[in-house]
């Protein structure tokens, strides 16, 4: 098994990750303090029905504790939602989350891809997907949308999102909806459709959010997903053993749901990082498509870009320096790359790496 | 979802557990300390090899790490292996743990049941089980030994497990083997196939191990498997996703391994205080069967035993004291117990409750 993703600072010589989307304020006090003063209770069993995390999330979000399943970091839960289903055919945004593909690969589904296209800037146009669907014929029972999309950073509104999970509802599709980088946006509401999982009464959505990103607790995991129809629950339940979220996750998630003034300041230090690192990307020459969350997908328009000792990935690891070459996603090549957002004086030490790479051509 | 296992302190009212059978000394400090050691970099994404656990975990059981795979608890890894072979038709021993049947109902598998009895002491033959298999002319395809055996806590030697594994590799049928008491054993060694592994070269053995019980790191989730067939591994790894094991767990782990002195007290305890409880239990009429582990498998044989109101389990439960009622599994009703064994003072108190109890009436 090779790493495919971000954050493999276990098989490379790494001392700046670049490569992992993760909140640079660290784990919160809160969380660390909550996991130290639960390890004691270690000796017992977790809680299998994570009933008090869950009704702290049902408080948190405004819905029934009974829609919400928690799992050992979201990506479980993406291979239990597509266990319960078994689809034979599904759709993918490409370029989007390889955990989608990987999950569905595993009951040998039959899997199409939307192509988002370079020109278009990787958006997302929500009319035209629903026009290609109906054109392609094929009777898709399941499709994952990643909102903000990994890697490609833009998020689709939630006037817009509701529109195509309507079409869903008619035409009897699945919809997995991952929001796990959604409260690094501005205006994280105006992306989401967690109201609308209550008000709307879809039995056809399954919301995947995650405590990973936003609360920086990607060692711990934690994952959470929202979703009104009762037998789906049952059904992960009874492919799972039943202690999958650990006593210390469960705090952990608990202690997090109390860190506003933390996701706050977050959200204040991604809107100036964001805009500061896009300019510097930007005029560094390199093509800068535009992310509205804590990552920045980009493309080297360099001539030398594609040459294998040149690549910018190589370059920056031979200076310690992980960032994450997109070339492994569908409809990209090794000239795309993500990087995550951290606070000023990282961004300006890797900055500085980053030019002098660009200057001496190595 | 209900709890069927021990352990349920969350829906009960419960002061005293003697239902789960975690090591009565507790999270060992080491372990505790690596915990809150390893909080502060839990921002980053667990090694998703778990490379360094399994290079010690190797060096410690001297199998290579190759063969070994890590799990979010040893039950997370009872539903992979059974999400890789997809068998058609299992045998299970009667009774035993919950876990191999939900994970074989989870892929529709055919369950055959070998049932133990009563008037033998619930102990296997495995003379008698090979002829069974032989007479019921069914295609077995994979077969769960728990050894010791949950909830009786007979354990088989080494040399009736190799001669009955060799007979599973001639008939091609996978046999998981979970010895995750077995360090409670007297004689660990004597019970488990562990060296058998490497010198036998055994393609259809799945050897699962845990730090859950005899750490007492339940609720931390760490479990593992040695299997020589590297395409199961393989497939275990495409069947989930890439950070089963937690950061933490890890940590947790690798501490655990140099918790030498703590094992060693532990199994002392547990000759003693065996011995004790037995002889307690029987002298106040329970009909005792004979456990080799760290918990107690008895029959309440007052008239009353199966009255609802005068059950043991909710006499017990109404002074706060949780016990595992064995109702729930197959071939047994709810006269039948588990308990666990603990520290002498506690075993004193529990002992106290109970006497109350049976004088009582109540």
């Amino acid at each position: 098994m090779e790493y495919q993703h971000g954050g493999d600072i276990y098989t490379n010589h790494v001392k700046i990750d670049y490569s992992a989307n993760i909140n640079p304020l660290g784990v919160p006090k809160g969380v660390a303090e909550a996991i130290c003063g639960a390890v004691a209770d270690c000796d017992r069993y977790p809680d299998s029905q994570s009933a008090s995390l869950r009704n702290k999330l049902s408080k948190f979000h405004g819905v029934s504790e009974n829609t919400i399943v928690c799992g050992n970091g979201a990506a479980d839960l993406i291979f239990q939602v597509v266990f319960t289903r078994k689809p034979k055919e599904a759709l993918l945004i490409a370029p989007s989350f390889l955990e989608y593909e990987q999950a569905l690969r595993a009951v040998s589904c039959h899997i199409s891809y939307y192509d988002l296209k370079a020109e278009e800037g990787f958006l997302l146009n929500v009319e035209n997907l629903i026009s290609w669907i109906q054109e392609s014929n094929i009777r898709f029972q399941m499709i994952f949308l990643c909102n903000p999309n990994n890697p490609t950073g833009f998020a689709i509104t939630r006037e817009r999102m509701e529109a195509f999970l309507e079409f869903c509802r008619t035409n009897r599709i699945f919809c997995v909806v991952d929001e796990c980088f959604n409260e690094f946006l501005e205006e994280p509401k105006r992306y989401s459709i967690l109201d609308s999982m209550s008000c709307l009464e879809w039995n056809h959505v399954f919301l995947l959010k995650a405590f990973t990103k936003i609360y920086a607790m990607a060692g711990i995991r934690l994952g959470y997903g929202i979703c009104n129809d009762g037998k789906i629950l049952e059904q992960i339940h009874s492919l799972r053993q039943p202690w999958s979220i650990s006593s210390l996750a469960q705090a952990a998630g608990e202690a997090a749901l109390s860190e506003t003034e933390y996701v706050e300041n977050t959200r204040k230090l991604m809107r100036k990082e964001r805009d500061f690192m896009k300019g510097q990307l930007s005029s560094l020459g390199f093509h800068v498509f535009d992310s509205m969350a804590n990552y920045i997908f980009f493309k080297d328009e360099r001539p030398e870009a594609l040459v294998q000792d040149k690549l910018l990935y190589h370059q920056m690891l031979s200076k310690q320096v992980l960032i994450r070459s997109c070339g492994n996603y569908r409809g990209l090549d090794g000239t795309y790359y993500r990087i995550c957002i951290k606070q000023r004086a990282e961004n300006e030490e890797f900055l500085t790496i980053l030019k002098t790479i660009l200057e001496k051509g190595e």
